[in-house]
């Protein structure tokens, strides 16, 4: 087999004409080349692809070989891409939006950008649920809880959410549960951004929450008394720019037993009263304009912070401090949704992948620049907007704003029409304003706006009659700074006083810094990730660079249409290439992670039932072997879940399914299903699954995170399916970012894309859609334009090609696995589809090792361990994807068949139970290099247990994180300043 | 002192106007802020700054406080910065250029723009003379090198040259020293490229050589009959894109005992018959099309291969196989230019820095591709121009190249003006093609060129009458692809049939590849690299950025000027800050490295006494402790050294200097001197100096090398100089690059700014300037970005303030360390200039440890070691810049004072002397992981000897290299696939 390094790797397109374009991205996607492919057919007793596949997906749900092909995707060449990419780029215009409403303009600083954002090291390592192999990242998500905790005030706070707006969806459930399902009003203030409301709105009818929308400081009052309210949702500075105090509202939401949510700005924090000083019980927000791009809407990083008193009720991932297995300090995710998942049904929350990386930019932001460095951006911004303030009040706008921070609203009733002048004025300098109605406009300035912008800002107003005024200059403006704000709304508490704000502030030890922290996390470019279940593949360099030239990064989600022509259509031909692949009729891209489209998707077929009077259906039927995320959704999209049971053998028990949905008949609202099954298998039963239910009122789901194993072979609306989500983050390429960003649009059938999500600020979605379900029309948009890259390069064949490699991949791994592990399902063809189980129970009765045993032994082999105990405690979940060569598949067999060996010796008794080198793995260096050694095996067997580690070695930076000891003990921020002291 | 990490930075803008850009790039630059450098200025007894300095630099050479600030060179915010390049590249026209002679279009992987030329882990790092912690690059280089051999089919190849020109002339000298300098003529094919023929004009000149240029087919019989010739240059194919049978050429020269020097180009040499089988003695070219941009002319990396029997004369530096002291095989810098300097005056070439960066992504290229992919690529080239040769000729256009490759010259002659109505119709179409002459049209293709390009190139050639034709479209060209080569000319032979040129095909496979080589080396992405006379400073991103985008990226250096507006502003205001900086009249940007400066400086010093009449002045006056490269230089610049001695204080022996002078007063040419001196300190004495010289009838040449000490405090000028280089790659900010790219401008007075450097194509240089120095007319124009971007964001302020901190910050160094080591020189004031040597002479004699055991103990600690051995046998020289914090400083001190407590207990015999934690130094981790130990010392004191080791270690990944194995033993390629299949 080593034969690869003999063989000259041969081109997938060796034989095209001389003249077609040579950087095909197939060539360099696809792990495997012909000789490779070749190799691993034969292994497994083929001729051919083309039989292998046979054998593998069943036939009756195979699609025309025509379907999916270069013919109906075509191929563009890596150079080919970026040129159209260009092109495209060039039809969005760069009007300098002050906008607002969520979203602000704003520095990335260089050495953040490239060395985070465009960093692999940073992209491409998975969420840290390996803690001993992501100590870097975690450290960095820790910064970002602290740096929530400490600008607003509060006791806690998790590693981001995927928006505000789902943020504050969170904070109001979370108030709702804490009422313990009794006091059924939620009241959100007028003044809260409307995408908020909107997806308030659509959460809330899941929940049978009643949202009331209106004047917090006038009508509340009358709505508390009634005793119903759960909680209030304030926002502050609020969409206008006002700074409310609200003490009383505080007092009376309290007095009557209710929450307070606050959304807020982080940047605004470093001068106002942080809601944690009065009063808030839950603060959410988007951290974006911490160093993060417009992106036309995302990612960005929503946060969520809370106060002692709720915290184990928090929504998505918590990182804390624990110690490890030497007693050394370490971080590990604490709230796991893994761990959520294991509520299922009871769960409130199906958040899962979140906004990592943006998280992690946030917080980079944050450590560069420092409390000091913060509050300078922000007084500057403070001060520009006074600046505008004043200038515009000689023209005749009427101030709204008592007081502000940096939006302002202008009355421009005095003269008719004179809103619209203003906005045509600004258009005309290539500036955007906020177009509230036709009488007020609104501005919001950031730490982007410099003299000549303000300069332009003020013109644009003088500019809008009714008398002609000279254009002012700088120096006719008023730059004198007086801090505005009443000492009651003043903050005069320090924050961000740990060492590591106060540190990293040049450019060199900023960047000294990213790499130390990034050196101890392993990512796609160290070794193959192969988790079951997320399809850790390949994410190209080219797909990724448009995404921050600024012709696509310095987008406001709510520019005018004729401003984002580029961007329009790279979606609409992504949301026709995946209706393609899917075999639906419609999509929506605005769900941002899978288990978002999930909820998505449920919420969908349910307004479908209600168009058809059958509003009342509400039984969602759900394999026990779904992913934690499909009952959440389900439970949040207003569904009762019922389980259905699984034969001994994987597949779903056909007979069970159909006694549940002849049961419910009456009240069947859907079914969830994932394909090939979570276990790693094509199921035979799945279309006569799909009929039980439609024979039964129902509509079927199907949960796309295996889609790769479909393209081009089957597809979900072949299966059977009504809607499905993709994970843009799995089966399209757009990088895990380390938990994050995703995206997980859905594709429905023609009959569901009339209730396809809406967005109350920009016109998409179906005519009968549902409300928002996140904040941004097409959600993390900037993102986007990866998938669309990947499917445009590859094309349809190059598609289909990737699929048969990942199931071939898999089928590899399963024929060299088996023999050394329990392969637990395969088809009547002894075929796994792109995935495989490994049951390691065994193991732990013969001498006590668990899967944990094995997969922290599988760090010291320099691998991230495959998916751990889901969907079966006792399995692995092994994943390798396409893009991995042959070599590389081969090394991570040799590991796996190594540490079989090892494990052996433990059942023979060779070595002790309860200290071995799975027990006590995983060995980092301290611990291989100290001058103690008494443990029965050598230093070299715990580090070198194969050669070729010896050249190339990943390390664990901390031995077994202590699990119990972490949660005992919740810590969530960095180390104080004492303790670091303490520690040196 | 530990309270840096609970004091909050204080940035070094605080007070500045709320309105001002926060964004200042001083902040993030300079590592100290005003805490630290009150602290430091405390410590050595200062009050202010002003204090410190007067102590530092002598009063008589200080410029007055008004000649470099921000009111002299005005200074940008890191965001304005961005701004103005971009509206400055707006200002290129970005044509696709087919001039070709030398350069061409590349398509750049992404994976390697990103993750090679984009990435501070490859950039930042020092040029490998300490192979331990170098053991990535050195690989990359190897592989360099083994393409160029493979390519070439020659036995050895250097880590590449500055460029192609220098190549050729290096290749000329080489076999004028082959000819024991007795054979004075050297004949070079008039269908070399211009700018090689310059040239080697500029330096056959200084070597004395009669340079001939004629036809080599048909002069060279008679001009080898006299017998004289010592060699020849060929191009192949030649200017035009013919490709010519040399066989009797290089028979009759070698009858003659010449040697055959051969320019060629890689890409080519996939499918002509490599110049090793048809006896080349010397192969050069520019490796630049394997990936790396146009840059307006470079970097780009030269290649150097030549015969087993020439190799130990071969200029530049050499990467070569040797162990380690454990038996591991290691690479190393088997010939460095370092032992080139050794030999001083009688060295013939004074290269040091060179193209080390863009050699790796040429290298990576390599790997990238494979064989099988260059061959594709040069095929398809191949290919379209078979299609443009034939098309062309329907229209008339007469070709000229019998055999061709890439290249088509055409005779236009048949209508009067054609040549010129076919640039125009280029011009419409954005085009530009070769400007050959009035008849003449030449067009060169490359890997970008596709079907859309193919058609317009053929219908600028229809646009051009006299006829009108249609349009052409893809369709009615005629793409048959014929090999159109005669067997003679065609290669038979493989290449690149090592491991790592196929395996790593997949983008997956070489990211990981860049990362696994990456990890074994250390850069200032880890820690500081206080190299003394090297200045290895922060590179910011900021400065970085404009430098890959295509408005820089993609421009032929010869494109017309009214493309380039936005290059020539920015060259133009480089010059003007680099003026104002030294002091002098005029610039000149073409030498692209110091070395490459100093041979400038020199010949336009030769060029002012020879218009003066006085070209009989030859002697140079050079102090022993001066750079290598100053002697080098001189004797290639046709001088004869004379050294100068110093005095114990290592000062310069004025009197020494005063006797030498006027002993040759009659042919007193130069006197080169660096300052402040090589030995760390301002000298009183320089200004006499400069007198004593002047009134010799001698110029003054100033090595700027040190320059990093004297900005906006004092000048080359004021100091007393004619003329001086900066190293931009030292004191200007452009990254070390691993051992390149550098920039080495040369400054002069008025008096000789007539004779700057010319170009044989682009008009620059003075109206009586000497022939060019470099192929292209700015040099390395696309990294001038970097420092004309790092003088605009610090301005004049930050400038100075930069070259005070960096004389403080060495000052406190000295400081710390003095009383642990031996400071060797300071001025009268107990003040060192911007670094300071130590002498280790006392433990060679006490403890038998030597400088070099000193330096490896310091990578166990994590650090780069500092100059060893230079200027000084005995000596480690610092340098710390002005980059470092005080942190970081200390944590060097820290190290290298522990180090020194080590060396006790060797002194003191409680370590034995042959086996020491020095000299076993360093260890890398098999050595400590090791089952087996059996040191006088424990594993965690030879890892872990300080406890921040434990938290942040960076490795050396082979133990101490074995110098004298690998220089019996000069092995310079990869290892074979039998090697590779050996070893596993
Ligand atoms: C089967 C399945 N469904 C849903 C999800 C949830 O997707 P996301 O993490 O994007 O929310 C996952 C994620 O791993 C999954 O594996
Ligand atoms: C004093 C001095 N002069 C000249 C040079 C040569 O410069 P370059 O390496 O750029 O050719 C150096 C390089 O280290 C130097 O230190
Ligand atoms: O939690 C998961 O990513 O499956």
């Amino acid at each position: 087999l080593r034969s690869r390094y003999v063989l000259a790797r041969t081109l997938a397109t060796a034989n095209v004409s001389p003249f077609a374009a040579l950087d095909t991205f197939a060539d360099r996607h696809l792990g495997p080349d012909n000789n490779e492919t070749t190799y691993m057919l034969k292994k497994l007793g083929y001729d051919s692809m083309d039989a292998f596949v046979a054998a593998t997906v069943p036939a009756h749900i195979r699609i025309p070989q025509d379907h999916v092909t270069n013919d109906t995707i075509p191929s563009l060449s890596e150079s080919e891409l970026i040129q159209r990419a260009k092109a495209l780029g060039r039809e969005n215009k760069l009007f300098k939006s002050y906008i607002g409403m969520g979203y602000h303009n704003s520095v990335v600083p260089p050495v953040i950008l490239r060395n985070v954002m465009e960093s692999p090291a940073w992209y491409t390592p998975y969420t840290p649920y390996q803690p001993e192999i992501a100590q870097g990242r975690l450290e960095s998500l820790v910064n970002f809880q602290t740096m929530v905790m400490s600008l607003t005030s509060m006791d806690i706070a998790n590693a981001s959410l995927l928006d505000e707006a789902t943020g504050a969806a969170e904070g109001m459930v979370m108030a709702f549960v804490a009422s313990h399902q009794k006091k059924r009003t939620f009241f959100v203030d007028k003044h809260v951004l409307p995408q908020t409301i909107s997806v308030l709105r659509t959460r809330a009818k899941g929940f049978g929450i009643n949202l009331v929308v209106g004047d917090v400081l006038a009508d509340l009052r009358e709505e508390a008394a009634r005793k119903d309210v759960c909680g209030v949702l304030l926002q502050y500075p609020d969409i206008d720019g006002t700074i409310n105090d609200y003490a009383s509202v505080v007092e009376s939401v309290h007095a009557s037993g209710g929450l307070v949510v606050c959304a807020t700005d982080l940047l605004a924090l470093t001068m106002l009263k942080p809601p944690g000083e009065w009063g808030a019980d839950i603060v959410v927000g988007n951290s974006a304009r911490f160093g993060v791009s417009l992106g036309y809407g995302g990612p960005h990083a929503g946060f969520f912070a809370c106060t002692e008193k709720l915290k184990r009720k928090m929504p998505g991932r918590l990182i804390g401090r624990s110690k490890d297995a030497t007693g050394e300090p370490a971080y590990r995710l604490a709230l796991q949704t893994r761990e959520q998942h294991i509520r299922r049904e009871k769960a409130t929350s199906n958040i899962c992948t979140s906004q990592a990386l943006l998280a992690n930019m946030a917080a980079m932001y944050a450590v560069y620049h420092g409390p000091e460095g913060l509050t300078r951006i922000a007084r500057r911004v403070h001060a520009y907007t006074q600046i505008l303030n004043t200038a515009a009040q000689k023209y005749g706008f009427k101030p709204q704003n008592k007081e502000f921070f940096d939006t302002l609203t202008f009355d421009a009733s005095n003269i008719p029409g004179r809103a619209h002048a203003v906005h045509a004025a600004a258009a005309a300098k290539g500036v955007n304003l906020r177009e509230i109605d036709d009488l007020h406009v609104g501005v919001t300035l950031d730490e982007t706006v410099g003299p000549k912008d303000i300069v332009r800002l003020v013109n644009v107003f003088a500019a809008a009659g009714p008398d002609n005024h000279d254009p002012v200059t700088w120096s006719d403006l008023e730059p004198t700074e007086t801090l505005s704000l009443p000492s009651t709304l003043r903050r005069e508490s320090k924050f961000l006083h740990h060492s590591v704000f106060n540190t990293h502030h040049s450019e060199t030890e900023m960047l000294r810094y990213i790499y130390h922290l990034q050196s101890k996390d392993l990512g796609l470019v160290h070794a193959m990730i192969p988790l079951g279940s997320c399809t850790m593949k390949l994410n190209s360099t080219t797909s990724l660079m448009p995404v921050t030239w600024p012709e696509f990064s310095a987008i406001h989600p709510f520019a005018p249409i004729d401003q984002v022509k580029g961007y329009r259509q790279i979606i609409q031909e992504l949301e026709s290439d995946l209706c393609k692949i899917t075999g639906f009729h419609a999509c929506s891209l605005q769900p941002n992670s899978g288990a978002a489209g999930e909820y998505a998707g449920l919420s969908v077929i349910q307004a479908y039932h209600e168009s058809r009077g059958e509003g009342h259906r509400n039984i969602c039927l759900i394999p026990l072997s779904a992913h934690g995320t499909n009952p959440a959704s389900a439970v949040m999209a207003g569904l009762k879940v019922v389980p259905v049971k699984s034969l001994p053998d994987g597949s779903l028990d056909i007979a069970d399914l159909r006694t549940k949905a002849e049961q419910h008949k009456d009240n069947l609202a859907a079914f969830m299903i994932t394909y090939p099954s979570t276990y790693g298998v094509f199921e035979d039963g799945v279309k006569e699954a799909c009929d039980i239910i439609h024979q039964n009122g129902g509509q079927v789901y199907l949960d796309g995170a295996n889609l790769n194993a479909q393209i081009g072979l089957t597809n979900p609306a072949t299966c059977g399916g009504d809607v499905c989500h993709m994970n843009l983050h799995k089966t399209f390429s757009i990088p895990h970012g380390g938990g994050g960003p995703g995206v997980g649009p859905i594709c429905v059938a023609e009959h569901l894309a009339p209730f396809l999500p809406t967005h109350p600020v920009v016109e998409v979605g179906g005519d009968q859609g549902i409300e928002a379900v996140s904040a941004a029309p097409f959600g993390s948009a900037s993102i986007l334009l990866i998938s669309w890259a990947y499917i445009r390069m590859l094309g349809g064949t190059g598609l289909k090609k990737s699929s048969q490699l990942a199931l071939l991949s898999a089928n590899y791994m399963a024929s060299r696995l088996s023999g050394h592990y329990a392969l637990r399902y395969k088809n009547t063809n002894g075929r796994v589809a792109h995935e495989l189980l490994i049951d390691l129970a065994e193991f732990d009765k013969s001498a006590g090792l668990k899967v944990t045993d094995f997969a922290k032994r599988i760090q010291d082999y320099g691998f991230h361990p495959p998916t751990c105990s889901w969907p079966t405690s006792t399995c692995m979940l092994i994943e390798p994807t396409e893009s991995e060569t042959l070599e590389e598949l081969d090394r991570f067999c040799d590991a796996m068949i190594k540490i079989r060996e090892e494990a052996e010796d433990v059942v023979t008794g060779k070595q002790p139970r309860d200290n071995n080198v799975l027990k006590n793995a995983p060995h980092p260096q301290a611990v291989v290099i100290s001058d103690i050694w008494n443990r029965p095996y050598s230093r070299e067997t715990a580090a070198y247990p194969v050669p070729w580690l010896r050249e190339k070695k990943f390390w664990p930076t901390v031995s077994r994180i202590d699990d119990v000891y972490g949660d005992l003990n919740l810590i969530c921020d960095c180390p104080s300043v004492e303790e670091t002291v303490d520690a040196q």
